[in-house]
């Protein structure tokens, strides 16, 4: 989930410098429309150590009119809070009408240290969000403008951060402190994606930013407020338009997007990775014969692997298929192809024709095309509505969720290429004979919607990348490339998990 | 909670005989409706051994055309089911569009039975209603209308039902079976309510159904099933108009309806209990010198208490709350009473004014009036819209859960008269001059509108008792009784609990 928000994101001085009275006008704006409204508005800042949480509220309050703005930090408990259940500071800190409350991490900050130092344990994690959603539902239909803001740093730059601050004169938490967050660091990270998925509801979404760049960051967040105080589901009177809340995935975008030139998971992929072809001749047969072995080993263990393959046309999923394929003994894997539902399928329920074809302990399903294709094609091309389709995700991580608690692992591919490589691969199959009848006009459509599919996928991989089921971006410009890094994969997923 | 399924609801058989006709001519054109539409049913049902599930199904298929009907019994699962994830087996048998599955216990009969024998814990528990609520949403969004029921029978009759069977030859289960059934009916009627609690959605609401007389057991569920094809929310195109959802406690009602002469929990209370005066002046001091202790010890412990007080118009409060609060040191406890919200109460969510109110570790306070008021007087008089009273039985459940976490103990009384009894006193208040200040014009227009209270007491009373802050119905005609009940109550809780 949290590459999502290492894609070096960033916004130039002059940009800023151009965007900034604007937006500051905008938030004055939307501020004054606050105070004559039914609402309050409560912002929870949380994220990792050295993200900047403070100088981002510095900021805020630098563009906000204080009068209505009022951070609280909840440190120490005090005797009158400590003798109360646990909420009642908060909700003595709660804004009233017209007003802004930030709260500094808020009740997510002790549940997460909590889980941290392993005081602790995952269910008590999972009542606690399951508690905190309830409240937020709460607070958000009683008029509470709820939002949440995630600051995310790559190792790489929280580790210079936590460096520089050694050389600042505040040292509040000490330089022990400040490096044990790097030695936590991975942890944090789980724990993270547990809140955020735990406690991401449509009346009180989670915004991952991305912290390296600190205008970026504070604009980002500051937009989104704005924009919120315009669009919130809660708006009184918007009540009865709520529709989309049935899926409880949130309407506002997940990773608020400043410029206009999007970047996207898929900007993480190197498209200029190859594999020699002597190279492939040598490791392909090796690593058939190893998946080989390891799928019988399965098969003893009585654990079945599913595994997914979706992506661009042209990218190639046929023959990674095939040599994935060849790895296996015929007898032991069955390929499923998905295709629009047909009239039978069409009288369930959508997972059904996915469950049917579900393999049985020890076996292998290789599905091309799969449940994914809700939140692909049927997203882009409006066969499903809006609200279908924004269901899905948690409906997907659930429905995966079960696979795995049986036993099952889960692979799941996307095979990217360039938009360049797409059309040379076109051009040459309408070329090849024996080729033509694998491109059609269709192909040509889809194409044309290519950035509505790369926002797709996107979204797909930051919200159904799971701890359990992640996703394996494929590097496909070069096919031997492609082949290689699935089946190299495959036998990781099937001698290690 | 099943409290609320014990009132000796009974059709009579010539009621039973007029009813049928129409009753199964709604059926059929229902059935007929549904098959040309886009939806299916799913009928779970689900209660405790001998409350007639198999009779009731039988019945419904001499009602309903069978074409369109199938029931699965889940029964050991077959190699192939126990080879893949749990849900499977239920996956195969989802009817398809226009047609009704009824699944005898379906996915909450394993999780009774492994909660009752002990091979899960609570927390598995939790995990797994919570991935059936997942599911059930799914389905439902899906097009599946899906309804819950669960037959319940009051304690003596689950005994006579018993034991009549063993003299019937279909032995299927044993004697030793059956009546293993009552020896652990306690812990099942535990894990019933936490299940219904946990899993009630308005998108798949469960309905608890008085099993005692047959008639009125099949006539209910056939009516609800009828009700809920005309009426339920997942409706295609009425997506858009599902406002109510937000609360996600259902539309229908928890208890249906089939005669209009309304029984309630109240009706369970026997209003000519009394106390003598003599009795009274003995068991009054001490009640409450033994509070006096109680409370000191709860002090020393660092336990908190509330009690609130609820009740008709010229029930007794004010009496009972001053005979509690003299059994009480001054220094322990306080009494905060409710009145329509102030302007600044106004600026900030509905619980907030109960939250500041909170006791200390080691106090109590007695609420005169409470957040109940939502589900009482804000509901009958309109000052709270459908949606936000509808949510506010979760919302309460959720808060008082989190006070008892805490280590709160709460008490809820609900003070209860006859309407002949609150006339005669409004009368008496009326004649005498220093009582005259306690009478309105709004207590009469209160007593004008006595049935819409008495739903809205029996509705909180059947989704606010929890395991951990159940109700206690105070018969008080006699206000001895009243008073005595209430002090007694006090003592149990403090020094049991």
């Amino acid at each position: 989930m949290f590459q999502a928000a290492e894609l070096g994101r960033a916004l130039k001085k002059e940009a800023f410098d151009e965007l900034e009275p604007e937006l500051r006008a905008e938030i004055l704006r939307a501020q004054m429309a606050l105070m004559n409204s039914n609402q309050s508005v409560l912002v929870i800042v949380e994220g990792m150590d050295g993200s900047g949480r403070g100088s981002l509220v510095n900021r805020l309050y630098s563009w906000f009119d204080p009068r209505g703005l009022e951070t609280h930090t909840f440190w120490e408990p005090s005797d009158e809070e400590r003798e109360r259940p646990y909420l009642w500071r908060f909700w003595r800190a709660m804004p009233p009408k017209g007003e802004i409350g930030i709260f500094m991490g808020g009740w997510y900050r002790d549940l997460v240290t909590d889980a941290l130092h392993k005081r602790i344990d995952h269910n008590e994690l999972e009542r606690r969000l399951q508690d905190y959603v309830e409240m937020e539902r709460m607070l958000a239909l009683d008029g509470v403008v709820v939002l949440k803001f995630w600051l995310h740093l790559p190792e790489d730059v929280q580790r210079e951060r936590i460096s520089k601050e050694d050389a600042t004169p505040d040292d509040r938490w000490g330089k022990k402190g400040r490096h044990r967050a790097l030695k936590l660091r991975k942890r944090f990270i789980r724990i993270g994606e547990r809140v955020l998925r735990g406690s991401d509801t449509v009346l009180a979404p989670w915004f991952l930013v991305e912290a390296t760049d600190e205008r970026y960051r504070d604009v980002t967040v500051a937009q989104t407020i704005v924009r919120a105080l315009r669009e919130h589901p809660s708006k009184v009177g918007d009540l009865d338009n709520v529709a989309g809340l049935l899926g409880d995935s949130r309407q506002a975008p997940a990773i608020p997007q400043v410029s206009s030139a999007m970047r996207t998971v898929l900007d993480t992929v190197d498209l200029n990775a190859t594999v020699a072809k002597d190279d492939y001749k040598k490791q392909l047969p090796q690593l058939q014969s190893a998946l080989c072995k390891l799928a019988w080993a399965a098969w003893r263990e009585k654990r079945a692997t599913v595994v997914v393959f979706e992506g661009w046309d042209a990218a190639g999923k046929g023959g990674a298929i095939r040599r994935l394929a060849s790895g296996l003994d015929a007898r032991l894997y069955r390929i499923v192809q998905y295709a629009a539902p047909t009239d039978v399928e069409r009288r369930y329920p959508y997972l059904w024709r996915f469950w049917r074809d579900l393999p049985r302990d020890g076996r292998i399903v290789i599905f091309d095309r799969s449940w994914y294709g809700r939140v692909l094609v049927e997203r882009v091309e409006g066969f499903a509505s809006h609200h279908d389709w924004q269901r899905a995700y948690r409906e997907i991580n659930a429905f995966e969720n079960e696979l795995v608690r049986h036993g099952v692992r889960i692979a799941k591919f996307w095979l990217h290429i360039s938009p360049e490589e797409q059309l040379a691969r076109f051009r040459d199959r309408e070329k090849t004979p024996y080729k033509q009848h694998k491109i059609t006009d269709e192909d040509w459509r889809n194409r044309e919607k290519w950035d509505d599919y790369l926002a797709a996928v996107n979204e797909m991989v930051f919200r159904t990348s799971t701890e359990y089921a992640p996703w394996t971006l494929v590097s496909a410009n070069d096919k031997r490339h492609g082949r290689i890094q699935v089946l190299k994969h495959m036998v990781k997923l099937l001698r290690d998990q």
